[in-house]
């Protein structure tokens, strides 16, 4: 197994590569048209054992997943998705089979999305599989989403269903599975009517992620428990839990789904390009903790500032 | 050990960063400003135990690698660096003085080569340390350099001394403490007296990379073994192994310094920025093998086909 005959089988199967690659992978660099004048970059890692588990995850999935999982935060942008690159490296049991199914998985999602892989680096090592997707993208006439820019009073939104994604449900797996909401937050941005005033994608759970909006604009935020769109992952984890589910939908991770604030005089639409588009709150001033706080259906608050998912030591 | 802390630390030490950067790390993608219209993009890793040896290597020594990697493939394309973002998988064991130590390594020798971090991801798992850095570059008024281009008749040129990458020699280690040949590259491609019809940076050993070059023009090269300009380090691994040192200078990977060739007619400067350049051989046209041939002193010929250096299982 060789370096070179493995990026070469990537590069081959890449056959029509948009117009918009200026230099095509198999050079020192790879390089693409950036007519807006602006480039946007997110770089993310999908480790086994951290973001995926070989042992029920399919190639075609985790291959799947390295590029969505970046795409996510592409959408959070309302960007456009330009070109990826991939760095790879293979446990030493990684034979040929096996890294092209991976690496067909990644190019053939990055291909479904308009973002063709124009470069990469393979290893092969003593660890295990790690694969580093970085992606470019470009305004393309739509101003980026930052995380800051919401306002007290804003109403908070939500696309989709939230928690429990590590569930397989009907052998559908929600963050293995998901699909990135590129198409949704371009219509969103793009239309004066409901560009959110700050946006980010649910990564590291609802709690944690509002959080991170929160502090970007100082602001606190209150969420309605009874709001929360439960996933069926959510309501089959809590069965298994038996915590409230509510607790899945504010703390589990990779929920891949658009958080976003925008003002509460607009009328959002229930649904854009078919996913729910849910208000389960609204922005507060600054003032006294908790910073991100969830009012139950009993009256109470709970504070979520603790709650949510990270990898740490 | 969380990772948004030790993200933050990176980038609260970003104090000033460049203009050219309009959405600064701790959003969900960075952004620099593209005025070229076009933008390069490479990936590399530095991985524990592949690239890299903690055992022998210290922490700044191996932050500053993973960034100078990449940049020497920025050279390779006279390109001019724009910015860059890391991803780092961390072993268990790696306090957070340790990660600060590698961070600052990284974001110190990016910010001198004018490649502020503008973003990152950090995982902390069971598998070893590894770095993956990706790069973007701009043309800049340069159009960049291929690999391809070369013409049968062309003149070979190295710049700096090759071999023994590996040797620490008065306490220089060349993989881990070059300088990638940016500004020589920039003066190199940018001057129409002295621009090089193609180019690759010595990653692969010059045997492998010269075989790139040949390959991408169709094209065989002939390499004088006496005109290679030797490093100490070449010299010292062959006292150790008993090879020849042309073995050295051919084989060994990781010399980080420029492959070109130009018009035999042009009158190539001995040194750029103070780094030597050296006439080493001739391109030919297509013909009988070797594709990559050494001609000793006796007159005979050596194929340097089968050798260079690559990761593999």
């Amino acid at each position: 197994m060789r370096e070179l005959d493995l990026l070469q089988h990537v590069y081959a199967a890449n056959a029509s590569l948009p117009t918009g690659v200026t230099i095509p992978p198999g050079d020192d660099m790879g390089a693409v048209r950036a007519p807006s004048g602006q480039v946007l970059i997110t770089v993310d890692q999908v480790a086994q054992g951290v973001h995926v588990d070989l042992a029920t995850a399919s190639l075609e999935q985790v291959g799947r997943k390295a590029i969505t999982r970046n795409l996510s935060d592409v959408a959070a942008m309302a960007a456009q998705p330009m070109a990826a690159v991939v760095a790879a490296s293979l446990p030493r049991d990684f034979d040929t089979p096996r890294v092209n199914r991976l690496f067909d998985a990644m190019r053939q999602t990055a291909g479904a999305f308009a973002c063709p892989l124009v470069g990469g680096d393979i290893s092969i090592w003593d660890g295990p599989l790690i694969l580093t997707v970085t992606i470019l993208a470009e305004p393309a006439g739509i101003e980026p989403v930052r995380r800051s820019g919401s306002q007290a009073g804003d109403a908070i939104y939500v696309t989709g269903a939230l928690g429990g994604s590590l569930e397989t449900v009907d052998g559908y797996t929600h963050h293995l599975d998901f699909t990135p909401r590129l198409a949704l937050a371009r219509r969103l941005a793009g239309d004066p009517a409901t560009r959110p005033h700050a946006m980010i994608d649910l990564s590291d759970g609802l709690a944690r992620d509002l959080a991170h909006l929160c502090d970007a604009s100082g602001l606190r935020a209150e969420v309605l428990a009874q709001q929360l769109p439960l996933s069926r992952g959510a309501l089959q984890a809590a069965q298994r839990t038996g915590q409230p589910a509510w607790r899945h939908a504010v703390g589990d991770g990779e929920d891949y789904e658009l958080l976003f604030t925008a003002s509460p005089d607009r009328e959002m639409p229930a649904s854009i390009e078919g996913v729910p588009i849910t208000r389960i709150g609204t922005m507060l001033p600054a003032g006294e903790p908790p910073m991100v706080g969830l009012r139950l259906p009993d009256g109470s608050m709970v504070d979520l500032t603790p709650l949510g998912w990270e990898h740490r030591a």
